[in-house]
């Protein structure tokens, strides 16, 4: 796997923390910090992995569709695009539309550069996804800013009662954390702690990448 | 403190964790990888500032002494080198006796190259000391592989009994762990799960450390 990496240059970093890590706001630092070095980077999110909604009604029998749990996600088709941009290849991203909940098309072909960085829940608790990343980052953060930010987040950009978000987060959002999230902090090379204000941490990642490429060159 | 720090391009990099975590090792491995490439770089171990025997002795009026606390050291001394290597000053580190539990005498005048590389249980737990630190690391083992470890190392390496190994471990090492060691995770810039074998983490911590001074010059 090494050789073909090396012969293309495409670095895999995945970036996984719980909802509320901050793990978004790492990610897209990350990339507008690598782009500022001229480096060619992609950033793609688990989310638009969706499974289109007839799938995960029937994955989940027709009963209430829990949207943390893996059954929801297009794992097929996420691992295999992972293996083509790994492998210089072009994807096409699915389109997903979070108001119907549904994949409606798809993507221009993206390719995928220098550097690809994946964040998501889920990304190192699923083999398939966590065995074709180069580097592993779990942001760590404590529960109650997690739970915090998540409440300022919903309340004010997506217009939720308090209550809503307390019942999500109790109902599927702490449970699937504690049992998928939380476990897969084994998997990574690195835990960062706090967010994107940790700039040491932000300076090593950028710093580890651009001297992988160069030593790759 | 920057611009003084970039005028001499002497490093602090901090590394702790608990008994049996793998941080000499992780010392030792980064210490030989940053000389591989050229690098001036000096390790200091945490050991070599315990306090003078009577000091300790006073400082525990006469009773039993706790090796893994604070009052066992010389922070005072430990403090001002820190603070001298950090301006690019030699310093003279003490000559510790573990035979004696005695300060012995002092070394001949250290230079900081470019990076001072330390390692030691309560680096980050103390203020004096944590605030002098260009990057901290923290490496995260679990509880039972550590004890594993220290077990194997004192029975076969110190020749001790395991009756008198587990004594010691939960009267001192594992209260004081609990007690500083892990709390001061949340200083560090970075956790390192598991030891030396994480080679991604040893690959990024050097891409820091010659990032950062190639940038300086």
């Amino acid at each position: 796997m090494n050789a073909i990496k090396n012969a293309n240059n495409t670095l895999l970093l995945g970036i996984v923390g719980g909802s509320g890590s901050g793990k978004t706001s790492i990610a897209q630092e990350l990339l507008r910090r690598m782009e500022a070095q001229g480096l060619d980077a992609l950033l793609l999110d688990m989310d638009a992995y969706y499974a289109p909604l007839e799938v995960v009604k029937a994955r989940f029998h027709g009963g209430p569709i829990n949207w943390d749990h893996p059954h929801a996600f297009d794992l097929e088709l996420m691992a295999s695009h992972l293996k083509a941009l790994a492998q210089g290849q072009a994807i096409r991203k699915p389109i997903y539309d979070f108001k119907t909940s549904d994949r409606v098309g798809w993507e221009e072909p993206l390719h995928p550069g220098q550097v690809v960085v994946l964040e998501g829940l889920l990304l190192f608790a699923l083999p398939e996804l966590r065995e074709q990343m180069d580097v592993k980052i779990f942001v760590d953060t404590d529960a109650d800013i997690r739970i915090l930010r998540r409440i300022q987040r919903d309340t004010s950009e997506r217009g939720r009662t308090i209550e809503s978000v307390i019942e999500q987060y109790l109902k599927s959002v702490r449970p699937m954390h504690l049992e998928f999230v939380e476990p897969s902090k084994r998997w990574a090379d690195l835990i960062v702690p706090v967010g994107v204000e940790n700039t040491t941490a932000m300076d090593m990642l950028l710093h580890h990448v651009v001297g992988r490429l160069g030593a790759s060159h």
